[in-house]
């Protein structure tokens, strides 16, 4: 049995922000859950403005490694006036083949009721054009401000339950992708 | 080999509308093109306005059984002020479980000169909700009162070879998901 | 002081529509509100799909003598797997220069805890097109299968305050843009 | 009668950013236009990644004067995969209260043909968020690496006659909204 690797990218820079929580409890849940190899990663880590422009393909950037190894992608991210926010579109923009044929499934995050669901709909046009396939379900961590404890502890149970519908999803069209996704159209 | 179906949606009901064209077009080169099976739908055969609610999901209805056998969907469909013609939404309102992980692609048409791109869009986000999977790919008719002839034979070459490309992702994930789609995720 | 008015649009036509309940929560708040003469049209009356050809400008149907004499418009309305109900487009659809320059609020309404959140994106995109002004405020009725009781009263006190800044805003652009949006540029 | 001050902002950081030849283009335009004042903002001069919180409102950065003392803006701006550069969103985050009640038109490039048209879509729906009023009219600059000869001059005349256009609807908001947008609901 093939391994599958799907990373976790929390997708603000922002000081003070609130979604880190939120992904810190995706991948312990990630882990839990036990049926994919999966790591946290940082927007902070990999966006400058100073590389603005699309790396070359054949570039070995830390971010086209873990991309073209992993089997799928699982991004946190908060919803700043409806949108996404700018650094994780930069880092977004810096790849494209690395993505194709994979799927992705989105957390949103707000400090408001609505779970950053505007944030996640205009993410998806975005994904499909870089030839990922957005998975139906999306958890959206709303009033975030109030769900976790004071050390950090998710205090709402429900989470951990759509999380694994959303693994499920995820991991599912990995699987389902993994082998095919190199394979041309005569193979079949 | 299993045969792959893959019907074509026309998705305007209003009189005079040019988009029949660009779907009898695509129908056409989709037989030329000869790797699946296919029929063309017309919408004004589904939808009556007496029919707005969801169908129960065990109802034998005629376009059920359609997406039930289809392994994807095409959708030759113009942009109506910058969104999808509401008979479109009324039809694809009324099935669910039978679009679940089949690829969708769609060719806008439209008189100007974007060919119905910002209607792709805002029709992709509904299209994940039914779990169907978006490809990249999109055909976009534009100018579609000059593209035919008065014996309706298309005048611009470039069109084809678009739809070589869409119909070769499309077909790519309807053989990729045709057996996995309905494996639990336990069996990989 | 010139009389405003702005009438209330339920945009679902579908049988056993919980949404009736929120538009007519909204127009009882509209008229307890007392500053914009207001009434509650039913996309049921305005919308067969004989009509779903763009009318033409002159024709003097009801839903064009309405819009041509309202200073703004209310619509309340449910999200369907992410997207409007297509009846609603139909009716949006038939008419154009009446909507130019009068703002426009929206109510979402679902049985799950977003309130439509998603379709209130996607119509907005479409009423801009139409020359509309979609002010940044909405309310989204979630839970609504849970929000009234038997009687049909709002269980809920947040919904009214929640309309208040609704109301106040959609009637700010009526009133900053009734005079003007008759004028042309030359004579500011 | 009051001065009209419109700025144009270039919202891509990338080297060899092609856009720029096209926001040049419009600043000239708008010049020749001479309806309003304006100039031309450039957003690697106003973003970095050190200043992705949100600025204290009464904090007196550039950008916060220039919006304070806009009536209305034009964003000229690349379509990135679809939705719009990370650089453009952070610039636009930094700012709340600056952006109410005033209109805003985008131009869209791109290297394909069809202008941006999809981010502009996206852009829309966080500009509505931020309490401004997106103008139906975009200018969409398509083929944007063919437009220009190799003295930077437009070699397409349409698109002075589109901005024509585009200034008209801006202006005409940016007047209807100057004295308004600061008067209560109650002074009308």
């Amino acid at each position: 049995m093939e391994t599958i690797f799907i990373p976790i990218l929390l997708g603000t820079a922002r000081e003070g922000r609130q979604s880190e929580k939120a992904a810190k409890f995706v991948l312990q849940q990630a882990v839990s859950y036990g049926k994919f190899e999966t790591e946290l990663l940082d927007v902070r880590d990999f966006v400058s403005l100073a590389k603005t422009e699309r790396m070359p393909e054949n570039e070995s950037s830390r971010w086209s490694k873990i991309m073209t190894r992993a089997d799928g992608l699982i991004i946190v991210v908060p919803e700043y006036n409806h949108g996404y926010p700018g650094e994780l579109k930069l880092m977004l923009d810096q790849l494209y083949k690395e993505y194709n044929r994979k799927p992705v499934g989105v957390c949103g995050v707000s400090m408001g009721p609505l779970g950053g669901a505007r944030m996640v709909e205009a993410l998806r046009t975005s994904l499909v054009e870089l030839q990922m396939v957005p998975v139906r379900n999306a958890v959206y961590f709303s009033s975030i401000q109030d769900l976790f404890d004071e050390n950090g502890t998710m205090k709402d149970d429900s989470y951990a339950k759509k999380l694994l519908v959303l693994f499920d999803e995820v991991l599912w069209y990995a699987k389902a992708l993994q082998k095919a996704r190199n394979k041309p159209l005569t193979s079949f």
